[in-house]
């Protein structure tokens, strides 16, 4: 049994975008699963009283973002624009992603969409933003029409639903098993949670 | 010149326990310079509209916070009591670390208050609490006068807008010159800024 680990994200979050373009390629190496699972904030930051994001509310935190962001991306060879609007409209950039995840080129798909975003600072809820993703990264442009499928509007919100009964309360989030981590600075412990889990399975044999 | 870094702490803070037990050690090896600087984080929270801890505000933060804590404690092999009440009225041991800190031994005392309030859950409000800190710090229970010392009151309110001036919003903090790092997971991060510094000058001979 291999090791998983969910990954929820918001393509709308700065912090999703680091963790985005390292996840797979640092999970691999040990042989675990990451399931990607787009989520959007709003209705989780309007549970907890927020009309946006706590960036802009908290203006001395939101400042300090923006300089460890662009450390971390200047130490990670990562590009970064700062988008505007901050933060963008994701919803059309998830449910399509709901549909991209179902194909093997889902990950690379989600990757475009966070490198239009905080490289090249184009606007993820146009529709030709979110073609070109899909475009890059082998996908065909018909998949955008899962932006208006009713079914995709509710499996994108029953997995809000789902994040929020994990206890989720911000992005990037992750789960193995019931244990959730919280933050790009957490990937490293989520990993090493799920290998402990394959270690367990292995001392059973 | 060796390089320096102010280390932003406030002894309610549960990150900060965590800061307080390992930076000495990890900050020696290279020689950097660490200026301990105890602040009360309540104005800073009122600042941004908080009564209490936002651990406390929202729930599913404050669940996942004492659960990463745990997570943590654990890896380092620090025991961890949680503290009722949660945050504790640090008010006293801040003002007394001011004047700890003018001696040898103030890390030691804040250290000592951390672990009374972090591993044997003990109100470090109470005047015996921080008695017993001094006294397991080697210094003179004398200080605990300093609680009362109207020119620490005023000094301790000075450093809390100082910290604010720094674009302080939490704790720990680090500041490294005009840069501002957040939290224990950026310790790192900070020192290696300081060493950067260091280099520089070097560069300069």
């Amino acid at each position: 049994m291999k090791p998983t680990l969910t990954f929820w994200f918001e393509f709308a979050s700065t912090y999703s975008y680091l963790t985005a373009m390292r996840i797979d390629s640092v999970a691999e190496p040990h042989g675990i699963d990451v399931v990607w699972r787009p989520i959007l904030l709003g209705p989780i930051f309007a549970a907890q009283g927020w009309r946006t994001s706590p960036f802009n509310i908290y203006s001395a935190k939101g400042a300090n973002m923006w300089r460890d962001l662009q450390r971390r991306c200047d130490a990670r060879g990562l590009p970064l624009t700062r988008p505007e609007p901050f933060p963008q409209n994701s919803l059309r950039a998830a449910r399509v992603a709901l549909a991209a995840l179902e194909t093997n080129f889902g990950h690379h798909y989600c990757r475009q969409v966070f490198i239009a975003e905080f490289q090249h600072g184009k606007d993820i809820s146009e529709p030709e933003t979110i073609g070109e993703a899909l475009s890059a990264a082998g996908l065909s442009p018909d998949l955008l029409s899962a932006a208006d499928d009713v079914s995709r509007k509710a499996e994108l919100k029953a997995r809000g639903e789902e994040a929020k009964a994990y206890g989720l309360y911000g992005a990037p989030s992750f789960t193995v098993g019931e244990e959730l981590f919280w933050g790009d600075d957490r990937l490293e412990d989520a990993l090493a949670w799920a290998m402990r889990g394959k270690a367990s399975f292995g001392n059973r044999d």
